[in-house]
């Protein structure tokens, strides 16, 4: 009978870690492990300590709870947005995303999830109470709903826009239709339903 | 013009460093990023330390340069393994792929490399000296090489079959042929080849 296994503990433990990320199966945090065993260890150190630092100095925003390390963030200090125009997405990448297109000039919320009855998250489980204590003392003019288009995203946007509505404030959602590049013999049936519905004056 | 970007600096290092990574490209360290964010503090702490441990704590075995937490490693200090036997890969991993399979009772080399003359990697570039030095002392009966199947892997070990030549020792190389499951007529022209070449009695 060979040995049980040769790898010394510490790499193997650092396999084991890195196994538990999303989208990083056995054989990838193995080559991730060993890449590292070769890399300089100041890039190792630099690694381990951006890692500490994410647990130690983030914290949520106090007004739009995006994840930050100066609260309020850097999108709530700034003089330059839109403090009346309220962006609410699911998740702070959410942010990062829309941010990247450089089209919006307005603040977020982040809800930090999705209503969804089949899996037991109700209002109170995502930062909707927290949203409409702002909505009152902000002054905002609208909100955009930016939730995903899936069920949860639709429920929770729903949701929103009854309890929204009666506070005399524009809500509105992103388009849904075509995304751009699509061959429209290739598009599913509700993503072309809904460009229908949606069409505009050319 | 909208704000640079939202993303507070300490997620957007640790997206940095991840990125940094092979394999894991700008939307999976983001991905990751925001995971690690919502893990426990506890999780990411064990990476951390995990990664930290990964330089401390592992050096080369004396005897057959595998990665190791001591000295020498267990499969060296191992009196199960048999120690006329030696096993030459190309780096540690490879020993994680033989072992796994169980096949194999003997003990390792590790090059740490193959030469690569295109690369400028000569044979004083991987641990060749350090392996003859051991063949003479460890009293070797069979050398199995077990380098990768392409052009630095066949290079090496031709230049490894040469140099032990003259001591008396056995030197073997694994199978060529098709890979369990392959149907023969999606097999590459070099596989088929080398299956025909080295065709056994049934």
């Amino acid at each position: 009978m060979p040995e049980p296994t040769p790898t010394p503990g510490t790499v193997e433990r650092l396999i084991g870690e890195l196994n538990r990320l999303p989208g990083i199966g056995p054989k990838s945090a193995q080559r991730l492990a060993y890449h590292l065993l070769r890399a300089s260890a100041d890039d190792v150190r630099c690694l381990a300590e951006a890692l500490t630092a994410l647990k130690e100095r983030t914290r949520l925003c106090s007004i739009c709870c995006n994840v930050t390390d100066s609260d309020p963030c850097n999108i709530c200090r700034s003089e330059q947005r839109n403090k009346e125009q309220i962006c609410i997405v699911e998740q702070p990448q959410d942010i990062l995303a829309i941010e990247h297109t450089g089209a919006y000039h307005g603040r977020y919320h982040v809800l930090h999830g999705a209503i969804s009855p089949t899996e037991g998250v109700g209002p109170d489980n995502v930062r909707i109470s927290h949203l409409m204590r702002r909505l009152d003392s902000d002054h905002a003019s609208e909100v955009i709903l930016a939730t995903n288009t899936n069920f949860e995203g639709e429920t929770t946007a729903m949701y929103l826009t009854r309890l929204i509505a009666p506070l005399n404030i524009m809500v509105t959602r992103l388009a849904r239709g075509l995304p751009f590049g699509t061959e429209l013999e290739y598009a599913d049936d509700v993503t072309l339903t809904r460009a229908l519905e949606g069409r505009q004056s050319f």
